[in-house]
Order: C-alpha cells, then sequence, then structure tokens
C-alpha cells in the first residue's frame, strides 16, 4: 500500500518531465500538417494521383505516444498496388525532397529496403518514406507497408482507452533499464510494441505486474484481435520460438517482440519487480549505467579489448550482430582452451568495433589432460600410441599433453594474425585479422567508456 | 601370431628369473617341518594336544607359488572351537617362541586382532599365527580362520593343475604395474587372489586376456564352487559393490578381490591389454615407477606439500586410509574454491605423512560470481537484498562477490591453524592442524621421492 502511494507520487513526477507540452505538440502537428499538404498539392499539379493512394502521417509523434522532446515526423505516401517500384523510388526522391527544401529545410537520401527522403527543418527530423497501401492480415509488399495500419490501431483504440501517458512511462522505463529499441544492437523493445503491452493489459503498472507471472516463451493476444478477425479463443496462432510472443493486429503471423532477446526478457521480469517492490524515480533516469557502475566497482581479472576498424558506411544493424558472432565464436574457441570467462562485451563507435573480455583464469602451465576412451574400449590402442604420458583415472585412459596456449594473449596473437582464421568465424565486415589487442582494457556498452583496469 | 612368439619368449625369461630353485625350496620346506616338529613335540610334552586340532604351513611359500628369494615361512596352530581366546594367546607366545630361539633364531611378539608370534631364523622369517579349526563355509571365529582353507584349497587342485609358474608369472606382473597386495595403501591383488584366477583362466596368458572381457562388477565363480558345494549355475550368489568379484570357495559369502579398487581393477585391464599388444619384459619390473617418470617428465602447475608427523606405531592400513579421507575432504574444499587440480598423491614415511597436490588453477583475481535464483522465482528478493552488485545472465540472477581464497596457500594456512575445522575431516591420526605446508614440493607414491618443480 505504501508502494502505491509513492508510485503514484513518482510517477506522477516522471510523467511531468516527460509528456510534450500542449505548444509543443501543437506545433508539431501544424508542422506536419504543412509537409503533407505540400505533398498533396505536388502530387495533384504533377498528375500523381492515378499511382499515389493516401499521406499519412505516422510514428508515435502521430500517435500521442512520444516523449517530450521528440521532433521526430515520420510521413508514409501510400502508393496504388502494382505501382513499380522504380517509379515509387523516382516520386518519393522528387517529391519529398521539393517539399522540405520549399520549407527553408535541408534534405537528403537515406538507403533501407529501398531509399527515402530524410530532412531537417529547424530542430524536426523528417523522414518521408514510400509505401504500398496493403489491407489488414495481407501479406506486405515492401518492408514497411505495415507501418500505417500499426499507426491506424494503436490511434483508433487510444481514442477510446487514454492510455497514451502510460505508454510513455513503459518507453522511458525501458530506457532507464537499457532495454528499449527493437534494433539489432539493443535487442529490447519497439515503441509498437510498447504500445501493445499498455493497451493489453491496460496501463503502466498493470505491464510490470502481469510481467511477473511471464514465463519463456510467453504468448499475447489482444482482445481486439477476437473481434477484428471474428476469431475464437481456440484459434491456432502461429508457432514462434521467441520469448515473448505478441501477435501483431495487423498481421497475425508476426511476432511484434520478435527482435526481443531471452535476456532482456529477463531483465524486464527482473526490474519490473525490483520496481514495484523498491519503486524509485532512478530506474527511469539512466538507471543500467548505475547499476553497471556498481557492479564494476570490484575486482577485476585480467582485461582484453579487440579493436577492429570499422567501415562506417555499415549500419549498426549489420555490425553488431556480426561482433556477436565474432565474440561468440572466439568465446567456444577461448572455452576449448581452458580460458574461463568472467564478462564479455561488445560496443562499437563510428569507426570502430571494440570486443572485450574478463578473464577469471587466464594463464596455465604447459600442461593439459586429454581424457582418453574408457579402458574397456578399442580406441585405447590408437589413444597410446598418440598420446605417450598417459595414465589411468576414473576408468579411462588419460594423457598429459602440452598446452597449445599457455595465455590468453598467445592465442588472441593467433586470431589477429590469420592463423586460426579456420577455427572462428571471420565477418564480413568484422574480420579480427589485423585487429588490435589491447591488454588491461574493458569497453563497456553502457557505460560507452574505456576502462583501464 | 608374432606376438605369442615373443610372448613366450620373455615368459620363459622372466620365470628363469623369478622361479625359486630347487635347492632354495628344499632347504625352506625342511625348515618348515623342523619347525612343525619342534611345535608338536611341545604340544606333545607338555600335554596341549587336548586344546590343539592340528599344525598346517600356510602362504604361497607352503603352495610353491612364490617367487625367488621369499624366505616367508607362515605355520597356522590350529585350535578347537571353544578354547579360550586367552588360552590361545598364551599358548602362542610361549610355545612360538621356544621353538624359534631353540633353533638359534630371534623372536618377538606382533598384534594384528590377536598376537602372534613372529621371528627370524637366518634369511628366513618366521610367522607362527594361532587360528580356530573351522568347516568349508563356516563363519569365522578370528580374523584369520580362513587361512588354512584357502591353502589346502589351492594345493589340492595345483596338485592336478600345474599352474603354479602362471601364478608366479601373474604376480610379478602385477608387482610390476604396481597393483600387487591387498593391503589398504596399494588396494590391489592378494597373492590368493592371483591363484584363483589363474585356476580359473587356466594360465597367466588367459587370464590377461578374459580381463580384456571385464566389466565393473565382474563376477567370477570358479568351477570347483559347482563340485564342492553340489549347487548349480542359477545358485545365487551374494550382491557386492565392488568392480571384480571373486567369490571365495571357503566361504561363498566372502569376495576375495573387496580389496582392489575400481582404478586399480581398470589399470589391470589396461595393462593386460598393453602387454598383450606389445609384449615386453619391462611390465615386469618397476614398470609403474618407469611409466610414473615418464608420464611426470612435463611441466608442472603450482607444487604444494602437506607434511603431518605420524605416530609410528600406527599401520600402514590405518594411516593410509586416514590420508585418503583427509585429501579428499581437502579437494571438496579446494573445487568449491575453484581451485583446478591436476594431480593428488599420499605417501607416508616411518614417522611422516605427506600428501601433496598440484594445481593446474591456483590463484584468482579477488571476484567470485555467484549464481541465483531464476528471475521468475520469488527466492529473487532475498538475493538482491544480500548481494548488491546483481545482474541477469542466463535467466538467472548472478551476483559478484569477493572471493574467499585468492590463492590456494591461503586456503591451506586456514587448515593448518585449525580455521577449517568445521569443513574438513580431522581423522584421528592423520589431523593436518599443525601440519606444515611446503611450496613446489610433490611426493610421488611410486617414486617415493620428493620431487622439486
Amino acid at each position: 500500500m505504501e508502494n502505491m502511494e509513492s508510485i503514484s507520487k513518482i510517477l506522477k513526477d516522471v510523467l511531468e518531465d516527460i509528456t510534450p507540452g500542449k505548444r509543443e505538440k501543437e506545433e508539431l502537428n501544424k508542422l506536419s500538417k504543412t509537409i503533407i499538404d505540400g505533398l498533396y498539392t505536388i502530387i495533384q499539379t504533377e498528375g500523381l494521383c492515378d499511382i499515389v493512394e493516401d499521406i499519412v502521417q505516422v510514428g508515435s509523434t502521430a500517435r500521442d505516444t512520444h516523449l517530450k522532446n521528440d521532433y521526430d515526423i515520420d510521413i508514409f505516401i501510400r502508393f496504388k498496388r502494382g505501382v513499380d517500384r522504380e517509379v515509387l523510388k523516382e516520386t518519393i526522391l522528387n517529391i519529398g525532397r521539393r517539399v522540405i527544401e520549399n520549407l527553408g529545410g535541408t534534405s537528403w537520401i537515406e538507403y533501407a529496403e529501398h531509399p527515402y527522403v530524410s530532412g531537417r527543418i529547424g530542430k524536426y527530423d523528417i523522414d518521408i518514406v514510400p509505401c504500398y497501401k496493403i489491407g489488414w492480415n495481407e501479406g506486405i509488399i515492401s518492408a514497411v507497408d505495415r507501418t500505417p495500419l500499426h499507426n491506424q490501431f494503436v490511434k483508433d483504440i487510444l481514442k477510446s482507452k487514454h492510455l497514451n501517458n502510460d505508454i510513455r512511462l513503459l518507453k522511458k522505463f525501458l530506457k532507464g533499464v537499457g532495454i528499449y529499441g527493437s534494433d539489432l544492437k539493443t535487442k529490447g523493445f519497439s515503441g509498437y510494441l510498447c504500445e501493445l503491452l499498455v493497451i493489453h493489459y491496460g496501463g503502466f503498472i498493470n505491464t510490470l505486474k502481469n510481467a511477473q507471472k511471464w514465463k519463456i516463451g510467453e504468448k499475447i493476444v489482444l482482445d481486439e484481435i477476437f473481434q477484428i478477425y471474428g476469431i475464437g479463443r481456440d484459434y491456432r496462432f502461429s508457432d514462434f520460438d521467441h520469448p515473448l510472443v505478441v501477435y501483431d493486429p495487423v498481421d497475425l503471423k508476426r511476432n511484434v517482440a520478435a527482435a526481443l532477446s531471452k535476456e532482456n526478457f529477463c531483465r524486464f521480469i527482473f526490474y519490473s519487480r525490483q520496481f514495484l517492490e523498491n519503486p524509485s524515480k532512478e530506474f527511469f533516469y539512466n538507471y543500467h549505467r548505475k547499476l553497471t557502475e556498481r557492479v564494476n566497482s570490484r575486482d577485476r581479472g585480467a582485461l582484453l579489448t579487440l579493436k577492429i576498424e570499422r567501415d562506417s558506411n555499415i549500419v549498426d544493424d549489420i555490425i553488431y550482430p556480426q561482433m556477436e558472432k565474432l565474440q561468440k565464436s572466439i568465446n567456444k574457441l577461448l572455452i576449448e582452451n581452458d580460458f574461463q570467462i568472467l564478462d564479455c562485451e561488445i560496443y562499437a563507435t563510428k569507426d570502430a568495433c571494440y570486443l572485450s573480455w574478463e578473464f577469471l583464469v587466464w594463464e596455465f602451465p604447459n600442461v593439459k589432460v586429454r581424457v582418453g576412451p574408457p579402458v574397456f574400449n578399442r580406441k585405447v590402442r590408437d589413444f597410446v600410441k598418440k598420446y605417450p604420458k598417459h595414465f589411468i583415472k576414473d576408468c579411462r585412459v588419460c594423457a598429459y599433453v602440452e598446452r597449445k596456449y599457455k595465455d590468453v594473449y598467445q592465442l588472441f596473437e593467433d586470431i589477429v594474425s590469420g592463423k586460426l582464421k579456420n577455427r572462428i568465424k571471420h565477418p564480413k565486415y568484422v574480420s579480427p585479422v589485423n585487429g588490435k589487442v589491447y591488454r588491461d582494457i574493458f569497453v563497456n556498452r553502457y557505460m560507452s567508456i574505456m576502462r583501464i583496469k
């Protein structure tokens, strides 16, 4: 009870801090409308009405679920099915850039699955993105075709259920604990996922409370889905091998939480419980950083950082999974060689990838026990021929052999020289060959700083 | 085939070396007879016929299965059931010592379950032991009552099956590979077990060959048992939880191989195979020592020896099991503290016990990961309260905590100071408190020497 009182005080304070003001919202909406009007004008004057279906503002600023000082304006131009992709591209580049520049802004082209226009007008970041108009539960044609439907779904519901502030709280909470964002670096919760969870559980605190009952593979189906699609509770939804499954009301074969890692799924459950038990504003403000600082104020094992040059044209969503893959494959090799890992991290700046390790055990005498076959086994013959320094232990033939790597730095030397090319993965944009090895340095992803032992 | 030829040459050579000569045997038998006659004379003149049943020579020298230069003469005086133990004791001390000293020898009293007379006449070691006369498959009254029956069983069989040399070969082979002897230090094969195995398999080489098919818990019943006891193949013999079970023809509820450790059971299988595949005289002569030397010509981890003073009155059969118990309990503590053991040994001299360790990992940074409950669990609350430096890994709450022992020497300091009295066993005659810890020293049981790194 006491907690609940203090919680409502905390949430009130946080909301005051994160809710955009009335003027902030009006100004943003006015600029959105101006851009959309500008786009329609060009479309009409240039006779493009037969290929363009409509123009919609999307994103959290469109649904009023954004945090204060978020000046992102996302405009989607929906083309009719059947319009050639080339036409899509030409049209968007032509009219998108013109509108932004007519309003005194600067613009450029960005590339995702297909190109779109990005720009800046004053403090506002504008994206003008082409897509195809599709219906509910219909297959997509281009990658972002579902976005306007997401927008419509959430907006419609929030008209009657006033959960906008609860959504803001969940987003801020997840930011605070470091798991907001569905990019491949963060592997956390997307904004849309936050909206669906708060809608499903009817509020921020209820979401946190319900998360306490989650288990790995938790499945969530919004009530609205049964109404929209006219299906019963016995409907067989698709199976996913993800820790959390939230069926997309716009496409039942899609899991909105697909990007969420098991680790972050567990972190959410954990931090939710921590917050409910010991409510504090701290959770909403850089909590993960404070936690990392506290956790790392301790004695360290041997630290090692591998720095690899990065082509700054390659985006995080490609770089991070490749760093991860490389670290995993190096970890396997480290474990094979008996080096015990206490902690490891990846972090990328604009022009470098950092893979860091902390070792509990990093050097050995030059001897290793190789465990061979049971004495009852025929393979004993070959084993003793191969390893002359054998002995019997636990009914098996074992042997002392020389250790390949006496310390962990030797192993990393062979990694950066390319000697171990066949033993570890060499991802295209994060190849360890010619990387640099630094001792006594650990790069922490959350703190984003280099630590010297 | 080639192996078989070389094997017979090897066996011939070894036999030449280990078989006692005709004169050696005659001389020994003559002395035995003299002693027995002497004993009978005293028994008659002193009117002890009503308590003594008979006198028998036992042991391998009595059955002609001994190795050359074995000058042990074992004489058993069998008393009638019902004779008081005190009378047994007095009688044996009185007449035993007298006979040896009449023959110009020296004698003294030894203590096992009950006292017996030991003595020396020239190069001969004489034991004169009292026991009760019991029948086959009858319960024993004193500990050694079965010995004369073992003697009779083996002698009777060897009259028709001439396997004496094969038994000698097996004994010598087991000595060579370091597993001959059923004492609690060696935990190997007794002489009687060698005799039964060779009788069962019909020879030395056949024993080695058949051992290749052994599995843990192997059960051996001699054909003679079925004849003697008139039982069928479906007879339910007693169960034993030993690696090798050889039913004693003299007492079916006894396993002759009870003292054999699993490790030595496996060693026998292994060395047998090694010998059959690469026959060499080497196996019969200090092979275990050569092997130990070869195996230990390698880089060493951190060495540590704990020296504990020994009361020289306490026999090996008590000291070794206690050393073993202590080492096992220290090993448990070492593993709990993450120190990785590469090798460990025990060895006792007349006045000291040595417990040695070789460590693969012996020092750490002052940090340890404590793995806590799954995030889904109620116990999370207490864990995070207790350990503030917590984090989430593999769906569990974990925490960094300080390490109790940063290096292995600290831990041993606490052992010898008595601080860890509640954490490890303190056997009566091998207490680590006030023991001395030596770095860089390892005492090898087979080589019986101190090794400095």
